[in-house]
């Protein structure tokens, strides 16, 4: 049992402002308070609360509605509260190693506020400070502290670039650094287009005297940071405006020779000696790629996280504006709140249950990603480690796209639901949009890591089809698929809607659906081989239809049975047990729903009442989770400042908040400046159409 | 047969510029030039080429490439181009008549360049001038050459107003025009932020010792046109920034007791006589309300072809992209272009062939509102114009939303296809995702309008349960549910793929899914009415899993209707059949692919092959499309000055024009104007621990 929120606590956990969604909020069955503390635990709200506080109380975060900023000013803006995070340094060292989840949770807090800063600051101090960490050796940790306090400033790029030796190597023990022509200089790169100082730059190596060693990273000073200035031999640039996250500067770079020593080798992979010598500390190619796999999924797994922040924010809103604004009604007298319409219920309800479900999973995975870390940073080099790592790259290469899909998607249904109010831009929703989709392409366009994680399902069942291996992982994520041949005989068996309302039904029907794909894209592959296709068209063939709906099915089957898993533990409390477990069920089964045809084609469906009872249950639980909607809601959205969206708040006033939006923009009553060209010049219909 | 085109039309359809795609090009099994004659005709195509060659050569339309516009810049400018269209006056008012698809593709033409061009030209001359000319009367007529000299400009507005006769109404002859409180304000309304002098406002009408004869359309001055300052007891303003067409100034306005006199009244469905007495030409309440469906429309068909217009550009973007750009390939040295994965022609060349059906549906459903119009203009009150009416409603109301959704999740696909560079704003995939969105919430929801497509085929099969009725309908998209009993009987018989790719079988399955979601419904919300639900709550129970896929269904079997009869007409020039047959067949059965659960559930599908043979299907056409997409794409595509993408130009040099664009953009070479923030005041970590 959780105890009770001790009277100091009013300030941890204060209540709802009194307003329209009173009475919403009396429906719940449950006690928020409760369900915050057993989610997050005191320690992770007081220090969520300290996070946002901060930002409240500082100037520099103030919001500026309606402000068309400039792309130079915004960048400006960001790198200054990005500094501005570093003098809060709301999470020391000593911290982050005593509770890791502060880490995902710091930058959740950031990205609710700005996801520019939460890039930007993400890239500079954890994507690089972990590369660093984890391909660097004791020689490189004096970068450190300098990222701290932003002598360095820094970016990570993986590109087609050589790093040759500078011969005769052993004399000035330098690399040199060339890209060879513009189709091979690096664009998009995070930060670098006006603030990096040195670059991580993946580039082939070669030796004296031997064959390429492939990628490895190096560390490069790409601008002098006293004047921002590039280095000799380096054009470096700025990408220009993009759809969304401009406080972010994305750059690009060529590198002319750039002579480089040779300690500015992240050696933890491979090393070259003073005399120019190619040394590998693993042995097993196998093994190395699995460590080198498991540092990739650091930045997905970061992703994964921030889309689940967009997804949150989003749901805030338009959960919020639903319950308040009225449309239409049994009498034309009587208008109800749009949440009262099945159809607004079920186009919402299964994202926010999709919020809470994706957020567990980011936090488990995350945990897993630090235990292959300090396996990693303590020089484990067994067997079960590279295998952690192989396994943590499959879930977490399909675990980015499946979140950052899920919060494209969700946001757009939101922006839909909100209607014309979801279009203002102060309602922040065309902004989370933006700022999310490049959570589909960067570290990897979603399509193209998905076959990332079918790939290695595949991997799995060679050896089991051929030897009869047992399917084990780490992380137990595949060991179900041993039973492969059994779970393949089953049906679905569940006639009333009643008994399908628990994600126990959808993770059975998962666990079929993945066995299921599992064996056809195997068979597929199989059939393409032997026809004569090369194994890299026989992959690419088998992908659209098999490989891409297998890996994502495997996903939602882990999120759905971790999530399953929480909410059915023995220390869940009792009067939140209803509540947590209707989540799980909208989850698992909506997300089911959309492979239906699948599950009819394979025969695990058969008849109609399959698919009704499905859907059936879909609607009766966002019906059930409706009444809930507007506790959920309090636990993920930020507060008002940082949510940050008039049609939002959590007063529900709806039309008083628009209003005093709109009308406090600049400008909003008065007439265009250029009023003079409507009334002069009218235009003399035809006088230009001898020009045609 | 089409004519070859003559010598001097080398100019009216040019060669393509020579470049990467050439090879692409030359795959084409036709010529592209026979297909524009056959899809557009020669007078057509001048049409649009005077069009954009008029934009090309008028410096007001030169592009700025990555300006940071502001608001205020951007609506100056969008007005200044909108009045330059008319002094151009690209289309006569006779013209419009002889050839009246040339309205459309004046739109079509405008939006290429700038949707918030189109909108506004739209919004001021069209919706305006079709209100007063299908509402208004006689005394309304002179508004039309006001309109198109600017004297007043307008807007258009929908909403809770009320106009009450002004006592003793027969002495003054006012109206007067109100608005009770801040939530009767009306939103949104196009052209009113800025601009507008007058507006249309629907508002309450009652007469004196009468009651309400509900919302009846009133011309209302709202701005001095000579200052452009609101009009006394108006106040009207500026929605602020939106998250695209920020060209378009949208508005709000609130009437405080607005006096206007009795002709202001649009009185085609109903006047108000000197002494004050409400008179309506129209006896059938039914009949009336079918006119007035009907004039809904015009918004609706607009959109639509808006809502093509943007997938036709990110169509050309991403497929130019695609067929230059290479990634990967058999070999380390091979790459090979991203549009040779099955993988990518699956994301894209269904939208292709999208965007000829939907092209084609959007001008054929144009030339029945044309027919519809003119009823209405020479007094046709017959039971078969109102049918009409009812008919066009019911398909327009379905189009607005098949149409925005698929541009909407098309141009996604486009954006994520194109990777980083679609995210890049100068490539303008962004611009047409935030352009496009709002088609799916103005002239009605998209959700809330599918409602009246499946009421209007409710509405026909109750008579025909209760008394034997026939489907019958004047452009006959409902004749053949007649057959429905026999249609429930069919079941999917093609059992290889080379028997199914034709269109032909997706139209018999779409026809059975209908008939099988028509039934569905009618049993559904029988039920729900005799288990007590009013009719209200019946049908929002019904909606989510019965209306809505059931609209949905009718219009694309619609759609593939119209566009395989186009297809299979005697006068298809013989080199172009297997093309046109196979973007009908790719069309439609990718459409039907997303209801197998559907046909499972339903009995049409049974066993793993029907599901399959489709899927199959699918991906055998993408294959087939691919080698004609890059003719495909130079149809849809306009010029590169309209089309305005770096990464989507005709030449295919994708590095050149990319790198051209990008460091032609103002200060990208540049150190940020703010670096001395970077090399001063370096933040000290913790510095501001204590304030937290």
């Amino acid at each position: 049992m959780v105890p009770p929120v001790e009277g100091g606590d009013a300030a941890l956990l204060p209540e709802f402002p009194r307003g329209p969604l009173d009475a919403y909020r009396a429906r719940a069955s449950f006690s928020w308070k409760e369900l915050a503390l057993f989610t997050e635990g005191e320690d992770m709200l007081r220090f969520k609360k300290t996070i946002f506080s901060a930002l409240e109380k500082d100037p520099l975060f103030a919001r500026s509605p309606g402000a068309d900023l400039s792309l130079e000013k915004y960048r400006e803006l960001n790198f200054l509260r990005c500094k501005r995070i570093f003098e809060y340094d709301f999470l020391s060292v000593e911290d982050m190693f005593k509770s890791p989840l502060k880490v995902p949770a710091l930058i959740q807090c950031l990205g609710m506020y700005d996801s520019s800063l939460a890039v930007k600051y993400l890239l500079h101090s954890l994507v690089f400070g972990s590369a660093v960490y984890s391909s660097g050796s004791e020689r490189h940790l004096t970068y450190i502290p300098k990222i701290f306090s932003m002598e360095a400033y820094l970016c990570h790029t993986r590109t087609e670039m050589f790093a040759n030796y500078n011969q005769p190597f052993s004399l000035v023990q330098e690399f040199i650094i060339h890209s060879p022509d513009f189709e091979a200089a690096k664009f998009w790169v995070g930060n670098m287009g006006k603030t990096a100082t040195h670059a991580v730059v993946f580039a082939k190596l070669h030796v004296p005297g031997d064959q390429c060693h492939g990628l490895h990273p190096f560390i490069v000073q790409i601008r002098d940071p006293k004047t921002l200035l590039p280095m000799p031999g380096v054009m470096v640039g700025d990408m220009g405006k993009k759809l969304g996250q401009n406080g972010l500067d994305n750059g690009f770079a060529m590198f002319h020779k750039v002579r480089v020593p040779r300690q500015s080798l992240l050696n933890r992979m491979g090393d070259v000696t003073p005399e120019g010598t190619y040394v590998s500390p693993f042995k097993d190619v196998r093994q190395r790629f699995g460590v080198s796999l498991g540092g990739l999924s650091s930045g997905r797994v970061s992703i994964l996280s921030l889309a689940v922040v967009n997804l949150k924010l989003a749901m805030a809103i338009a959960l919020r504006f639903s319950a308040t604004r009225r449309q239409f009604g049994p009498t034309e007298e009587e208008e109800i709140a749009v949440l009262e319409y099945p159809m607004q219920q079920c186009r919402l309800l299964p994202y926010l249950a999709a919020a809470y479900a994706l957020d567990h999973f980011s936090k488990s995975l995350f945990l897993d990603l630090v235990e292959f870390q300090r396996g990693l940073a303590s020089g484990d080099r067994s067997a079960r480690q590279a295998e952690l790592g192989r396994e943590i790259h499959a879930l977490a290469s399909a675990s980015k796209p499946l979140a950052s899909w899920t919060a494209q998607q969700g946001i757009q249904e939101c922006r839909e639901a909100c209607g014309g109010h979801g279009y203002l831009a102060m309602n922040r929703l065309g902004v989370l949009r933006d700022d999310n989709d490049p959570n589909c392409t960067y570290e990897g366009d979603n399509n193209v890591l998905l076959q990332q994680t079918s790939n290695y399902l595949l991997g799995l069942l060679a050896p089991r089809v051929q030897d009869g291996a047992c399917f084990r992982s780490p992380l137990k994520s595949v060991d179900f698929l041993d039973a492969y041949p059994s779970i393949l005989d089953q049906k679905f068996e569940v006639s009333s809607v009643a008994d399908c309302l628990d994600s126990a039904v959808a993770l059975a029907a998962y666990k079929w659906l993945v066995c299921y794909l599992l064996r056809e894209t195997y068979q597929k592959l199989n059939q393409e081989k032997r026809s004569g296709s090369s194994d890299f068209e026989a992959r690419n063939n088998c992908q659209v239809s098999h490989g891409r709906p297998l890996a994502l099915a495997f996903l939602e089957l882990t999120v759905v049975q971790r999530f399953h898993e929480h909410v059915h533990q023995p220390c869940v409390p009792p009067s939140l047990r209803a509540v947590l477990g209707r989540l799980s069920a909208l989850y698992a089964l909506w997300s089911l729903s959309r492979h239906a045809a699948l599950l009819y084609r394979g025969g695990y469906f058969s008849g109609e009442q399959a698919g009704e009872v499905l859907e059936n249950a879909v609607l009766a639980l966002c019906s059930q989770v409706k009444r809930c909607s507007l506790p959920l809601v309090r636990l993920i959205a930020p507060p008002d400042f940082v949510l940050d969206s008039p049609i939002g708040r959590a007063t529900g006033e709806l039309y008083k908040n628009l209003w005093g939006a709109v009308l406090q923009e600049s400008k909003v009553l008065e007439r265009a400046s250029w009023w003079p060209e409507f009334s002069v010049n009218k235009p003399v219909i035809g006088s230009l159409k001898s020009k045609l």
